[in-house]
């Protein structure tokens, strides 16, 4: 075996850990928490489905590449929540993930990764901006049809949801239309609430 | 909302579903069975790394996209375990499956599905010969990660192992080399039985 091929399939067996991460929002069925590996194949499939309501003309496969590999850093930073306090705090951990998980591929993917990651985090590219609108909306889905088991859970406020779910909006206003009658939709029915 | 929107919404929920088909191998780690949504990531990222041991040159979206939605008809369908007998019966449910799920899209891209997901069945060009060696090469690896834990317990032979493996021959050779490697490895430590 090639020391190339070597350090492809060690990557490949370090990052089955994501499936053991576990995120704070319920599968659409409500019967358990989900985990990164489980949303980062569904937000991958929602931007094949969904891209033609970008903003910009994207390159779907770097799109799909991100979503593929925007939550490996979990493995050893683990999951934030999106409405946590310290989500500054969890930068640099995040940073020294990526840095050692693809620092396991041969030299030429480790960049290319870490600069997909880089991308992603930054939000800055159509790409990236398109890619955001997937991590946002699935969750924000799941918290809909569980009534808002997580945001009641964790005492999120409409205006954290709001403000926090805006950035929908820079990858395709079409899908931030429907984003924000959702999650109005859910002000309405008390699961979301003004001041909890 | 579009009619279109909405059909494309309510596939990205049923979708979801595919969480909780349970597979017949375990995780890299051990710890407890793959569903088909951790199983679908893995190998989706398994091609964006090894695309380069192509046997021929392919265009790696229609191979990642194939990954993505390939196991969508065992929502209907279930698991069927590589090795089991029951495999030519199934088709006809899959098939009746496929044209459930996909159809729930708008037309255009319930016949583009549908028409990857038969492309991927048939094995008959570089991008479905491609996708068919991680979906053969993961549970691979996690069967010789896993001392034979699936072979022993469903009685799977060596020969059994290696027909069925040959496969990955057709997409790529250099991963063939690899898999087959692997197979006599696990033969030579008693994890995979001459006769079971």
């Amino acid at each position: 075996m090639t020391e190339r091929l070597k350090k492809q399939l060690e990557f490949i067996v370090e990052i089955d850990k994501i499936k053991q991460i576990t995120r704070q929002t319920l599968l659409f069925d409500g019967s358990r928490y989900e985990n990164d590996a489980e949303h980062s194949w569904h937000i991958a499939v929602m931007a094949l489905i969904l891209a033609e309501y970008s903003n910009e003309s994207v390159d779907i496969l770097r799109v799909i590449k991100m979503l593929l590999i925007h939550d490996l850093v979990e493995i050893d930073a683990g999951d934030t929540f999106l409405y946590s306090n310290e989500r500054d705090d969890v930068q640099e951990k995040e940073k020294a993930a990526a840095e050692r998980i693809f620092g396991l591929l041969p030299e030429d993917q480790s960049e290319e990764f870490l600069s997909l990651w880089n991308e992603f985090e930054e939000k800055q590219t159509p790409e990236s901006k398109l890619a955001g609108v997937f991590d946002r909306l699935e969750p924000l889905m799941q918290n809909s049809r569980s009534r808002g088991v997580t945001w009641n859970r964790h005492q999120v406020s409409a205006d954290q949801v709001r403000t926090r779910q805006r950035v929908i909006a820079e990858g395709s206003q079409s899908l931030w239309q429907y984003a924000s009658e959702m999650i109005e939709d859910c002000v309405r029915q008390g699961w979301l609430k003004e001041k909890p």
